[in-house]
């Protein structure tokens, strides 16, 4: 997506070969009209498919994939990072481990909104090495939903997630692909 | 708004005298076209006031503060609940305390995204005891931004939040107010 190549260009910021920055227009100061571009894209790759449910991963995923479900017309669910207060005999949930913050975090479905008959679409904000979106295809999976794909804005290349989650037989579709980063720099898979 | 206070009779789940759960439209699974209409009602009660940004707290106030950010043209600013992995000489910040549910957290703000020129609209989902909306309110004014309102999807009219900010000269807009909360019984105050 071209419009969403030039932003990052024009104002993400390459602190090094693992970070980049953009806060500016999707993280933190979130470009409504940026995000309603995005979710017209997504909606069009993936029109046609029987997709039932949009998902996303809290929270930065939340505003794209909202602006997708509306142009689709279904629902958006959010899977949550920490696990319900609420005590709920439905909670499906699985733990992600992030090698790469050295972190994990509980995420967590209500089994009450997706279930066998749902085939759903994730859309999320980055893909790096894939483990956030390998935790949702297992939540997804454990309530037997099927995956129509995983949407994302931006995609660093040169770590393994596509390759990952292709290997599991998901289309990947993502909006800016970077092959090289590092300070200041930024280049892109042209395609 | 009547289609909201319809949708929590209809689909909400009152559960306590503490605890309405809004998770089939709000919280988990999200009505895109209801957060249209919510942004709609916002924006319209707002409109020419010189807003220049929409502000949400991470993560349920995302799909409604985005749609009142596209519709007023603006950007949207999330707070973010934990502070971020990537020092920063520009982030503010300050500590939520919830005394209901017993925990607090860092609420952060990158002060390149809101100053001293900027008069700002909080939007988020709930308001019980306004803790978050404090929290909220004292992190912009550290910024020195000025505040046009809060806006928030669903009151309960019988905690102390919305005095607490309107003694603090705050206006406050609850698209639903509820007056009375028990075991499966939801009282709204009509105006």
């Amino acid at each position: 997506m071209k419009q969403l190549e030039e932003r990052i260009l024009a104002e993400g910021n390459a602190v090094s070969n693992e970070v980049l920055k953009v806060d500016g227009f999707i993280n933190h100061q979130v470009d409504a009209s940026l995000m309603r571009e995005i979710g017209k894209d997504i909606a069009a790759h993936f029109k046609d498919r029987g997709i039932t449910k949009i998902v996303t991963i809290e929270s930065s995923g939340i505003a794209p994939a909202l602006m997708t479900a509306e142009e689709m017309g279904l629902p958006m669910i959010i899977l949550k990072k920490a696990p319900s207060k609420v005590l709920n005999e439905h909670l499906a949930h699985t733990v992600v481990v992030s090698y790469t913050k050295g972190t994990s975090y509980d995420l967590t479905l209500n089994s009450d909104f997706i279930n066998e008959n749902d085939h759903v679409l994730i859309v999320d904000d980055f893909l790096a090495n894939g483990e956030a979106a390998t935790g949702a295809l297992r939540l997804l999976r454990s309530v037997h939903a099927t995956i129509a794909g995983i949407s994302v804005l931006i995609e660093k290349s040169f770590q393994p997630g596509r390759s990952k989650l292709e290997a599991q037989g998901v289309e990947v579709y993502s909006l800016a692909r970077i092959s090289k980063l590092d300070k200041g720099v930024v280049e892109f898979i042209q395609e």
